[in-house]
């Protein structure tokens, strides 16, 4: 059997975990690896890694003769004009999330790749997690009745650089869309209106690119379940991440995951330690399992786990969480993506 | 020392069960009780617990020469009265929540009850359940810095009966009213802004008459933190009474209590039973402890745990959440409080 | 219907207890307490009870008209004698353990209650406990299969002081007797062989007295299953009481209780207070149940919960742990019961 | 810097194992496995992960003029002459476990590996397991005090075929093993004597093997702890991992690990997923570390952390259990040894 051949563009963080994980599938090989600021750094990384080609230029990954699908990991701004180029030279794509920052773009790009007709997937590495991959196993067999109420708490352990503030998007493009992805996942629903209450709790330097960093974010869905998640920017324990699904015959939650069981009792009470800190240790297996999916999906021409529309549906509701939070109000999904029109031009 | 005599006005499920709380406290004597349906049973009753007096006339309890304070349990369209008559007769007022459904009338009974310089407790026994407690002891010492998110999870195990739900108030001032006290009791804080998101998914009789049974409400604090409450009428696995405050330095939650710490671990997974089903079973102490403290603040002197303001508050959130939901947007305080002067008339 | 009337000899901490418990059963009446020291304050107790005589002649107990039931919670000492008196006398008999010290003394008493043909009930409150009863009830149900493993940690919060421990009878006789009891109770069989190893770790006091502080006892049970049960005299996080049940299809375990289910997170970790401290506040619950047990098989003429033999059985393996750690071999029950006769004279 | 060059001797499913933890390692390749059944399969297994040379002669490893350590994976009876012979060839060796067992055979093992100078690992892997690490490091920094109980529970989920009991060596010295050097671990001490009383009562095949399924055995320590394991050849709900370390100031404990955290609750209750089943996923991490600090150990001439004396330890323990549940009384070490010594010739 062929090997399928992986080309990625962006050799960032999560671009080598990407190209890591690819390595360890049978019958996968990674061909090339493009780099706006590719170095002798690099070379020698995918030296050890036996990867053929490394490059300056995204166009080398594209026009590869022998990649079946590329991995997009550069900045989101380059997102959109590389799936459009790869999605036309007949490239299967998985691009990491937000597709783009703005919505009608996301949407061309999702049209690029229907029109090509080949396959995309989302960066959602969440719905690959043993954790919540649980819980909508048991919404989905219907353990839980239907579904009234969504709850995702989704805390980082710390605040990112200013720098990367400035440009992220904000909390709820930024970081919340994964909890905005979660809740259609665990729902088996979309969202159809937004109320979003933000505040600037961590740190004053949010305010001053009008962002914020902690917020409450309740959702309505249209299957008529409601939903809400809590987000901050600082959770001195570390990485918070848990949800529940609470419906007509049950409630389902998922904790956090931790280091060790270990427990100790004294005469000052019992203690344990702190759930795992870093998203990379607390998601490690659930990037190994994405990718690992996304490969089944091109193997077996399977429906792809996190679709372009997964991408879009999570999009519409950050950009609706940032619009009820201007505004002040609640935000239909409708009445936002009206208003991204209004102020297109 | 003298004893402390009690009188106590409607003898239905919570005024039989303050009075057995009563009884067991040293130094107190429940010397008369009063119900409009004073039968042969409460007589009966009454004698087996050595209460020297009953009555269908609430006036015996209020002009008895020897009773010091009145706990008052009748339904809540007699309370403001009874609570302005004890007062004027110089009795301690030990009143179920919520004082009325009336934000002035409730403003009024409060002003009484300055006027005649005699203290008010409100039945919000929760805060003195052993979990929520020791919550607020460790917001209070500062553990967990400047409280960021409260969140509140309460859900009742069963709906109430088709006539209840009718006069009830509706899920707002009926249910949620003990958590927007809880709110305020955890963060220490008023609250300024209320949204309330409200849902038919339990039985459509709610609808019948205005009211929901599933709801998400969220909350801005004057202290500028943020809070959310989800509210069920259904919980099928039992009583779902849970509490979380997040803050600068750190999170503690409090989880339901169950009537055991069996686990069984079989090849079909690991189970234990459900928590604690009803509302007597798990605040059973919390109702003890909120008599026990009445009783001291009396005796010593001292404040007063849940006072009449505490409940003249989580009324006027109960007013914002139901405006909040009926106009599908957040609600002001202050905006809650003039709507509610304009339809007064 | 009559009034079940109870008589009580010995009104130390749960001689007092019992009472109370007693006195809020409907039916149930306390007519007499009987102490060898009672006193001004004995009396006022009682009055404030309704009680309505109290001596210092147990004999004013046994021979009390009206009574039908004793509670037997004077010294170890007396209890063989009270028995035979009380069973003479005709009347059912509740009795705190052990029964003696002396296994013959036991044998005796058992059958002078017997040859009268009234109840004996032996306070082994743990049967009662809520937490113990759920794993019996599963075993019972056979949930777990055939039992091949129970495992039971039985640690007091503090050691009891010197003058107590030079009385107790031992760790294995005062302490461990619970225990041994217990892993009856749980596995539904008798036991045939022990093994304990004791240590003296917490206070070189014990060794003074020939005693232990510290020990694990390894117990074979007639139904094939095996045991073992660690003691300790101190445990500083509080009082450590758990059990499991390992069978052939699966498992059941019993943590602690705790005084709250509040938890902390913090960047130290993760907190929670220490299990409930003292055997009161463990066993409240369960002291009540047993007695409202011993009532209700009174007045159904059902079977008694903790029977004689249970206890004369927790007392014969108490006795070959004891001749099994001064032996530093494995002792059959057999054989400690004829080490016991060949040391009688 | 050269590459650690490593040999493999025995290609099952441990070696295997090494050989791709070891291969992920920076800095360290396998040059050669030997297997006395090597295939053309191994060859292609080899050929995958870029291994040069396959070979069926162990020799070809112990005499590769490059290899710079030698891992032992073969079966038990071979271990002791391949250790003689790569200690000569003047090879680092990490040796699966047990080394064997005949206890003099290992101490000539371990006397080969002094006179050679080399190191010698034994794969207890478990004290690499996350959970018992930290409870030994919390046991180390005296945040328990002086340890004055150990706990061990260790059950396996099934018991193994009908040729493997045959060979096994016994519960004791095939199964328990790793539990006593875990005892000894997670102690800071030797044992001086034991206590084991086996039972057959999962499957009568092991009773034709002289063998048990289940067992208890105490433990007592040379700093004065006492011990108890508790093991099961078939735990029907999964691989049964504990571990308990009660002392002066405090106990630690460590549970199973989870495939997830999701928990439900419905109106039968909370249910959630069984603990992982299989050794391979509980212990990943583990092999993984224990691979990782033999070749770091190599690399810095540091100290090994399970020696050769670690293996001798836990087979005296193994030994010394199974003569007691022969003898059915307790056995100390020294006796053991001594008896063993009487039987040899």
């Amino acid at each position: 059997m062929k090997k399928l051949s992986i080309g990625i563009i962006g050799a960032g963080r999560i671009g080598k975990i990407h190209a890591d994980n690819l390595l360890r599938l049978p019958g996968v090989e990674v061909s090339i690896v493009a780099d706006l600021f590719a170095d002798d750094a690099l070379q020698e990384w995918a030296n050890a890694r036996g990867i053929a080609q490394v490059t300056k230029n995204s166009d080398d990954v594209i026009k590869h003769p022998e990649v079946d699908a590329i991995f997009i990991c550069s900045l989101t701004d380059s997102h959109v004009p590389l799936i459009q180029a790869a999605a036309q030279a007949g490239k299967h794509i998985f691009c990491e999330k937000p597709i783009s920052m703005d919505i009608h773009q996301t949407k061309a790009a999702i049209e690029a790749v229907k029109a090509a007709g080949v396959k995309l997937q989302v960066g959602f590495n969440r719905r690959f997690d043993h954790n919540f991959k649980r819980v909508r196993e048991w919404v989905e067999e219907g353990k839980l009745g239907d579904p009234h109420i969504i709850k995702i708490t989704s805390r980082d352990p710390n605040p990112p650089q200013e720098n990367y503030i400035e440009k992220s998007g904000g909390l709820f493009m930024d970081m919340a869309i994964h909890d905005f992805d979660m809740a259609r996942f665990l729902s088996g629903s979309d969202v159809v209106e937004v109320f979003a209450r933000g505040a600037v709790l961590v740190d004053p330097v949010f305010a001053k690119y009008g962002d914020v960093d902690t917020a409450i974010t309740t959702l309505t869905f249209s299957n008529g379940a409601i939903g809400v998640i809590d987000n901050s920017r600082q959770a001195v324990y570390g990485y918070d991440q848990r949800v529940e699904v609470f419906g007509s015959k049950g409630s389902v939650s998922a904790n956090n995951d931790f280091p060790n069981t270990a427990e100790i009792s004294t005469s000052e009470g019992i203690y344990r330690d702190k759930p795992l800190h870093f998203f990379l240790e607390r998601y490690n297996e659930a990037y190994i399992e994405e990718t690992r999916k996304f490969i089944e999906s091109l193997r077996n021409d399977t429906e792809i786990p996190a679709t372009g529309n997964d991408g879009y549906q999570a999009e519409l509701i950050a950009l609706a969480a940032k619009l009820s939070h201007r505004l002040g109000k609640p935000v239909r999904i409708a009445e936002a993506l009206q208003l991204a029109e209004e102020v297109r031009v």
